[in-house]
């Protein structure tokens, strides 16, 4: 097969044997990492799956690292994934890139016309959204519910069985995703200086945060700030502002409540566009919950607040929290698509 | 006298006469550039002011583009400003620098003993952050009372006669500005997003927006900000939310109604902590008015919102339309505190 880039990346193929199993590579590429996975194409629906290869690289958001970069790293994360499972890419029938980033039909393209030129031409292509590869996590591969992540930043993304989709939020700290772990730290910081401006009550979060920062003064927020604009680094304060609610704040409880408000109408938005729950309202389908926003504290559960805001409109809704990662549920799509397509052959013969 | 800058940046007194009279330096460093003015000591209280020279020069806060490039910007917009007006240092009675990043009294320190390197030891020097100029612009040098600023940012501050001085605001947009032209544009166009959710209701800030931008969808709001978070950037927006509140838009309405209450809880903030309007509430003092956030459109007043808001808690706060640049103010504070002493001597003697 001709080689279309520069470097040495498929050598690796040399050391491995031919005639082994067809498999799927799976790809997440988050806000900062990469993860692919590689699972054997004619697969046991066994628990645990069995994944036969795992590999992390930086960030592929081509947003944030430019096209060049996004793609050497995709390509890297792949070819070292089919090494470790000692596989060819003569040995891949399908490849689901889920990434962040992929926002438009143009994105997807431009993306598969690149895919198209590493692997052979029966091999399936799927690109997406990495908020796609969250929702196949928890659907094991098909693409029909909403899921809502909410970690760093958040987004709800749904899709109906006849492959409609619709999303919510999203869209950064700038243009409001103030559910997210950075919305929640920068209101509770928000608070903080209001508290001792005189602007707004007093809070214990003034204490918690001070504390957990190693700073001596709400005035040294703002170089703290400064310093670094990460929404990472402002989303690990996302604890403290929990644990301040759980011990009765408050200021830090009015947070959360409105976190919950917030991912909830990101929820209701893509559920209601999607008639999800059909013209009733009320017929099941699942919704997945992803990221450390919605995972279970001691007293104070984001995710089951968010669930039981949802179910009032929803009562079909049927939450699920993905046993897998977001890079399985990328391969699981890939796998699905092909089984469906299996499937249809089957009844067309018959 | 000695030189203890490695630049030939003084040379240019070599030209100038020493026996022309004593002048005054006021320097405002705010955001985006640096401004000097070069005014006479033995000032008539003339309008206009009589200025001597008038320098510009980039940004000058320590924060932004470090220490060494904000000092060689501050002499650099000084010795110009001397040359302007035919003025050697040995002609500089005082100088005031006012400069946004000063906010501790470790700031002013190190900006007095890097001023008192350059200067000839009989200099009085002043060293305040840039708000105190813009109180200053609007008191003709007299600390005393409160300035709220509203421009790409927002900050409020003030001063009692005696010396006790009080901030609110003022902490960027992470931490919550959202009177300012920032973050009046950031909630407007975070409506936009809603609306296209399906999360809020729908505003003509969509089209409005969209046009102003030259952007075919709400989805590509995400990309344009993503390109340059520049705070400046997006307050430039400012015109076309206050345009669509004018026209009746009730989403852009609300956005200028919570504007106008941040704003106004940022001087009450300051105004009570200082006791400036008495114990009863009701004592005059300036309420100095200075942004473009806070200037008259057609019909939305920001600034006589505002203004209405205070005045309902504090009526005695008068408010003041600087008619000079706050500059000139820091000119003017620098003549002021001269002005005071020679009255405290005279006093004595008599």
């Amino acid at each position: 097969m001709q080689r279309h880039t520069g470097r040495d990346m498929w050598d690796v193929e040399e050391c491995q044997s031919p005639r082994m199993g067809s498999v799927i590579l799976g790809v997440d590429g988050g806000a900062s990492n990469t993860v692919c996975v590689c699972i054997p194409a004619a697969m046991p629906f066994n628990d645990p799956l069995p994944v036969l290869s795992r590999t992390v690289a930086g960030c592929s958001n081509h947003n944030s690292v430019g096209e060049d970069r996004a793609r050497e790293t995709l390509e890297r994360v792949m070819s070292q994934a089919l090494l470790k499972a000692r596989r060819r890419r003569s040995n891949v029938c399908a490849v689901c890139l889920a990434v962040a980033g992929v926002n438009h039909p143009i994105d997807q393209e431009r993306m598969l016309d690149w895919l198209r030129e590493i692997f052979p031409s029966h091999v399936k292509l799927f690109v997406e959204n990495d908020a796609v590869a969250a929702l196949a996590s928890g659907t094991m591969g098909k693409l029909h519910g909403c899921v809502l992540i909410a970690g760093t930043g958040t987004i709800a993304y749904g899709f109906t069985s006849d492959g409609r989709e619709a999303r919510a939020a999203g869209a950064g700290p700038v243009l409001g995703d103030w559910g997210s772990g950075y919305g929640i730290s920068a209101q509770a910081m928000t608070a903080v200086v209001r508290a001792y401006d005189g602007r707004g009550p007093e809070t214990v979060l003034t204490n918690n945060i001070l504390d957990f920062l190693g700073l001596a003064s709400p005035d040294e927020l703002i170089g703290w700030t400064y310093e670094d604009q990460s929404w990472a680094r402002i989303a690990d304060l996302l604890p403290v502002v929990v644990e301040s609610a759980e011990s009765g704040d408050e200021v830090a409880n009015k947070i959360l409540h409105n976190s919950v408000g917030e991912l909830a109408s990101s929820v209701k938005a893509v559920v209601q566009r999607l008639q999800l729950g059909g013209e009733d309202g009320k017929h099941p389908f699942p919704l997945v919950m992803v990221g450390k926003v919605l995972e279970a504290n001691k007293r104070w559960d984001i995710g089951k607040e968010v669930i039981d805001c949802v179910t009032k409109n929803y009562p079909g809704a049927y939450p699920i929290h993905p046993k897998v990662e977001p890079a399985v549920g990328a391969a699981l799509l890939a796998w699905n698509a092909i089984a469906s397509e299996l499937d249809g052959d089957i009844r067309n013969v018959q």
